[in-house]
């Protein structure tokens, strides 16, 4: 195991009927909140109702930034933060799901900086300072409601890229898992697989007998994952798979999983940024697509892992490390498939053709990350093993 | 899944050479320190010195509180409470393992309160402040180094109690595993006994249908510490094996395996703790003597969580709930004594016929702890089972 620090203050209040207690968190770091949200959706299932009353009863005054759309864009943050400025609010509450909070991290920051806020995306600046942000999640996948990270795309360029800071880190987050009822199959099957995705991104990362550990922790969240999700597909109202799904995509990506495995890298999710700038494509839909292709390229440098994944979670009988593994990537592209994700571009509506285009896109996130590895040669060949 | 709030704020630093950065973590929090130890092993093995070179570097005064022994008792924290006044100390730190911590965290609370600070043990009073609490760990077992939870024994009455708040939690923990390497086998044994024993006592609160996620994370760090206590006694320098023991230690009792499981009883806890307040015998020698009797007292209400265990981590093949239980405790008990650590009254040196004064003592936590099932007869039983 290698050295590391963990530090996750974030408060988690999970459960039913949570919500109500969001004016008295906010409270207890400002009085005029930014509240950030996405599309209609929550003014009809009754959360906006609920948040905005709490805040009212805690003596909020609220200014809005409605609009976050999936992969959410700079330009937008870029409102956000010139609305913060001259509202003069001290707060950030993003009510929605990744895109949402990171659009709500990415103002925070930005409200503070003397600078472009893009300068924190590309490296050249780091965060120093951040307004408080909270939230109340509505969907479960990205982890963003209790880690310091953010995602967002400059649209003029294409660049879908990210952040990290503690100053960005939520101090609260809401999970009630009531408010993924209504969730749609399609966007339940997306977040499971962008949870399953973080979790094993750090997997293929560790060498097992330094930290057991850590694999046994990933492989608690995917069986959990698995298994929750196929009730989910069957009875979206199932409390208990929701709540189970829920807190398992929290801790999938709160550092939790790759503290003492040193520097770990995502290649699937850096591919993926690429096939959700350039294309209209949900981020989990994009990793169900990528994931197996990366894993199979990979496979023949790490059989011993894949084949660990494959026996664990598939219960693959192979004794072959290499057969195994690749056993195992066929059965996790098929449960992909199962759940209704898309497991190649046709089936993501992206042109084999671009595969040029998207490895063009990719290799500047890869040299922006230190992935030197992965040069455009390498990346076309993974997008191949996605066709 | 039940309601929950999670929020565990500890700033852990993990691994090799470490220790150096505790100046620096307490001069976060003020420039007067409480060094609160144990005997003569930390000036022997060298961290004494390295704590207080650190501590000087970052220009922090230090008052000592030496002396804290293993069941740590209410007149040396009482001595520490006066102590810290008088110097003027802004915070403790605690250099040991869970009893040093927990000497700290009363010195902490007791140095804000103006009243006696045993009645925070006996719930009379509430904890509202305390002196930050930063830990360099040096035994790895009790969790206290990244909980709100402390136990100290009031001698006179023989009562060993324990108290629970936020401002008592370690603000910065220090894990440098490598300080383990000297810990003697009988207290690596212990050690692992103990941490079992936190992640079990929630394990067994469970149903397995409402949190199939906790379940898992409990068979993840059982599993963990059951293959590194092996190697550990084989080899007590091997790093990973230390690494992993001491990690899985902090997170079996940080709140996460019981996050969403409601109220968590820990029965065999409650009646460890009036062995170890009426005898001179280690928490966890307690632990492997009262929770295997215990699980044999409540098998047949639970057969099928007890089996579950039995099958997940002593790979049990018997078809039947009842048969599968009660067969994993034996293996669970043999376990325990095949790591040296004491598996009945006997061997702990406690005579079987002060079952009734044991009893007599454990029924009064019983009620301080709201375990209103566990009466006097209840707990001869149980002890009944342990000889």
């Amino acid at each position: 195991m290698q050295n590391f620090i963990f530090e996750n203050p974030t408060k988690i209040i999970f459960g039913k009927g949570t919500i109500s207690r969001i004016g008295r968190e906010v409270k207890r770091f400002g009085s005029k909140v930014l509240l950030v949200y996405g599309q209609e959706s929550i003014k009809k299932n009754g959360i906006y109702e609920q948040v905005t009353e709490s805040l009212r009863e805690a003596d909020i005054s609220i200014v809005e930034l409605p609009g976050v759309k999936s992969n959410p864009v700079l330009s937008l943050a870029l409102k956000g933060i010139e609305l913060a400025r001259k509202e003069k609010v001290d707060t950030v509450l993003a009510v929605g799901g990744g895109s949402v909070i990171d659009t709500a991290k990415t103002v925070a920051a930005g409200v503070k900086a003397d600078h472009d806020v893009w300068d924190f995306f590309t490296y050249k600046k780091t965060i120093k300072d951040a307004l408080p942000v909270l939230t109340v999640l509505t969907i479960s996948a990205s982890a963003s409601e209790m880690n310091p990270v953010a995602v967002i795309t400059k649209e003029e360029s294409d660049q879908k890229y990210s952040i990290r800071s503690p100053f960005i880190q939520p101090k609260t987050s809401i999970l009630d898992p009531t408010v993924l009822y209504t969730l749609s199959p399609e966007y339940s099957a997306y977040s499971a697989v962008d949870a399953m995705t973080h979790a094993l991104e750090g997997y293929f990362n560790n060498s097992e007998t330094d930290s057991p550990l850590q694999d046994r922790l990933v492989e608690a969240f995917i069986r959990t994952i698995i298994e929750n999700t196929e009730i989910i597909l069957k009875n979206p109202t199932d409390y208990n798979a929701r709540a189970n799904m829920m807190w398992s995509a929290t801790l999938a990506f709160n550092g939790l999983t790759t503290a003492g495995m040193g520097m770990v890298s995502y290649p699937a999710h850096m591919i993926e940024h690429s096939l959700s700038a350039l294309y209209d494509i949900a981020h989990g839909a994009g990793l169900s697509i990528v994931l197996p292709g990366w894993m199979s390229y990979t496979l023949e440098k790490n059989p011993k892992k894949f084949a660990r994944l494959a026996r664990e979670i598939f219960d693959v009988k192979e004794i072959d490390d290499e057969e195994a593994a690749a056993e195992g990537v066929k059965l996790l592209k098929s449960w992909f498939a199962g759940i209704g994700s898309p497991t190649s571009l046709l089936e993501g509506d992206i042109p084999e053709s671009d595969i040029e285009k998207i490895a063009e896109n990719a290799v500047e996130l890869a040299r922006i990350w230190g992935l030197k590895e992965y040069t455009k040669d390498v990346i076309v060949d993974i997008l191949n093993l996605c066709r």
